[in-house]
């Protein structure tokens, strides 16, 4: 056979792209197709589980020999496709996740196209990310000459941002030397700080006992006197305090600090003023009265935030922010010999974002969130985040009147937290319940919230971060609720 | 008008999901049908640099209103599309750069629309990645109980795998206390290293000052009996050596580490062996003499690498190995209370990748990788590799041959370090000259080289990791060299 020979006699010629580019054309239509039926119906596709059946043709065995392009569609579309846990659904609450929007299908075919690496160089993905920095910093109240990154998400940008801080602290140095000859450091946030602070701490070899969890003055953030007293208290003991986190957008509650209080407090101490607003930040493009919760976080030396929670955008991608060029650049840049800087060419295009950060190649995420701006608008995405605050505030309400359910914390943004469980219960009782409620929902597909833990009890809790939700959804969602608590506990 | 009427009377319904899903199903396709055109004719479309013109449009201004999806897909075809950097042209060789596979333009659209976070929980692109994962372990002869994680590259990959190193030197109370009174640490890598190792060290508090960059042996490896010296040093100075990191294909020459020696050292003296394959290891897929290579590499206690260099697949995708799984987790886990297992339910799915890394929000990078190894098969990805590796050694024989062209170095894989400058001319001429044809080439789209330092001379530098590269492009890209080196330089 002609073709058996032909393959035979250039065993070399990588089958890596197509030979037939029509039925390949065709094979990504017919996919494409699937994944916008996918989007069409998402309300009918909610978390799916897998059996042992659906996990078997996922593992991929012996993968010598390929099964080719048409092959590959199927299996994307019978065997991966089904099985997402449903965060694009209208009534996925659950952790803070966001929904996808339908620009980053369009996005991510280009980027796949492109196949753009963003470390540095000239090219079109670096401006296209560049923009995106500048808008975040014009949206942030940021100057123009802070600089930013976008890394996968929160969790990285607060390492960005506290390697930053620490460089500040113990100087330029340090980097080369290490640490393990500097005074210890301290820093300062409110108790219900997400870990990804104490993460970033232990990373940067900085230490989670570092950080020192104050507690909550009555609207929920860092009491600053208390704030204050443990700065005097650790600069007497002869520690370095360094940094205060600011929590835009508490993960259990939605609670914001008073960022101008803390702003002031890090002026007066001379302190690096880090703002954790991973979901929270984005409170700044809502009306009001939720805009006014992120008043001063203009004022930040350093800003974490994502676009694939609260901004809807495709995972990942986060940002960190940081008003100091200098102090960011010199924290990471490192450009070894193979890198140098070209006038002309391909390697120009200074500065590079591989100066910024941790990694040197970099993926094109900037082009999703350019994409949901320039095809939605700010505006619109702004009145989406108003919308889930309003949701939030109506489950509050549809809690409060629904007989055997009961708020746990007050509903400050677009979290709301409540239990089924009757208070007279023993509290290992009502943890049960309202796990049992939780699963329950998951599994059926009616509603996904889930749980957490307040005042060391188990409730459950909705993080509404989800442009699909209607304020049907969330009457059906605490229904669905109320008809499985009804029939554990009686009505 | 009812149009707006209509919006007028419900000014919150948030317009991210289409309208009029046939008019967005058009223009998905009539996008998709640009992005295979695209890649139809890749071998026209070189790194094409952008002019303040062709920059202007990707500014995002004032975002407040949106352009719709027709506009955008407008936007991406004749503003975005065109100024790729032009790594999938069959010409680039520089840096160390992948191509992109024609079967991740099928998986990102799956990715897009199932908006997968990896962190955690019950779900089917948690399952593609321990498929992906698995793969990896058997692969490069890693246990069945080593865990692993899939990262933006190799640069993060370094961060976690000397994060679990350090940890396993200084013990687990590290993680809270810091490491700011513990013993210096001394780490150990061939004077090649690539500066990820010096950054995550950097990072992780350690200090940079730590790596003792040790001379090479005759083969490009580290010395070991120098190595050997160096270690004893530094014991004998209080120091506490934790780590060596062994080089699989250094960036600028492409050299290897001798790493079943360095193995036996590591056991000896009771070090962690942390392996740098950035792109290198993938010899292991490659046929003799290339995979002997990369023996005893399954020996490492961690291994570093990317799927987006030399397994062509999209940025960005890079793999984290490490042979004790405890170790790995201990460094990592924290799983606050909204993050409990559930036994049963969408919290279920353990273990979370969010416990072996510092990302708790993670995409789907392992999709890409699978649809790869589907589709094609590892036998046709490491032919691919093979050939790479003829064609560097294809390149040095027609530099060897070409007048006024001279190697470097010996090509010991995918590399190529070459200088176009007569012997005789200043060391600063030479550089200028070899920095000036790298850019020539670049900018009028014959060829994309990039340079490096040997010997403290600029060379110009082929690294080819391009499953589209035929033998026909070298000979062409050489050719183009000693074109603009004979205009230059006279012939």
């Amino acid at each position: 056979m002609v073709t058996e020979n032909t393959t035979q006699s250039n065993p070399l010629a990588p089958p890596l792209d197509p030979d037939d580019w029509t039925a390949f054309r065709n094979e990504a239509h017919r996919l494409l197709d699937t994944c916008i039926d996918h989007l069409v119906d998402v309300r009918n596709r909610p978390w799916r589980p897998l059996s042992d059946a659906d996990r078997a043709p996922l593992s991929l065995g012996d993968p010598t020999e390929g099964c080719g392009i048409e092959a590959l569609v199927d299996e994307l579309t019978c065997n991966v496709l089904p099985f997402s846990s449903g965060n694009t659904h209208p009534r996925f609450f659950g952790w803070v996740q966001g929904s996808g929007l339908a620009s980053g299908l369009l996005s991510e075919m280009i980027v796949a196209t492109m196949n753009s690496n963003c470390g540095g160089r000239d090219h079109g993905a670096v401006y296209v990310e560049r923009a995106v920095i500048d808008w975040c910093r014009r949206c942030f109240g940021f100057p123009s000459q802070a600089s930013g990154l976008l890394v996968s998400g929160t969790s990285q940008a607060t390492v960005i941002c506290l390697a930053a801080a620490r460089l500040r602290a113990l100087g330029t140095a340090s980097r080369i030397d290490g640490i393990q000859h500097s005074r210890q450091l301290a820093a300062y946030a409110v108790d219900g700080v997400h870990n990804s602070t104490g993460k970033a701490l232990e990373l940067l070899g900085v230490g989670s006992s570092t950080l020192r969890r104050l507690p909550m003055g009555a609207d929920g953030g860092i009491d600053v006197a208390s704030l204050s007293r443990a700065i005097a208290e650790d600069r007497a003991a002869g520690l370095l305090p360094f940094c205060v986190v600011g929590t835009a957008g508490s993960v259990d509650l939605g609670y914001f600090d008073d960022l101008n209080a803390l702003a002031d407090l890090c002026a007066e101490e001379n302190l690096w003023f880090h703002v954790d607003g991973a979901f929270g930040a984005w409170a700044r493009l809502a009306q009001a009265p939720w805009c006014d919760l992120v008043q001063g976080i203009e004022r930040a030396d350093s800003l974490a935030f994502d676009f694939h929670k609260w901004m809807f955008v495709q995972y990942d991608c986060g940002v960190a922010l940081i008003r100091d060029e200098k102090i960011h650049r010199e924290a990471f840049a490192a450009r070894p010999a193979y890198l140098a800087k070209q006038d002309q060419g391909l390697g120009g295009g200074e500065p590079w974002y591989c100066d910024y950060g941790t990694d040197l190649s970099r993926g094109f995420r900037a082009l999703k969130v350019w994409s949901a701006l320039r095809a939605y608008g700010s505006d619109a995405l702004g009145r989406a985040i108003t919308r889930n605050c309003e949701q939030a505030a109506q489950m509050a309400m549809l809690v409060e009147t629904t007989p055997g359910l009961r708020l746990s914390s007050p509903v400050r943004l677009n979290v709301c937290c409540f239990s089924a469980a009757p208070r007279e219960w023993e509290g290992s009782a009502q943890d049960s319940l309202n796990a049992k409620i939780t699963s329950e929902l998951q599994l059926s597909g009616d509603a996904v919230f889930s749980t957490t833990k307040l005042d060391g009890r188990t409730v459950i809790r909705a993080a509404i971060t989800n442009h699909r939700t209607s304020e049907e959804d969330i009457i059906y969602a605490i229904s669905a609720v109320a008809r499985v608590r009804d029939r554990e506990v009686g009505s």
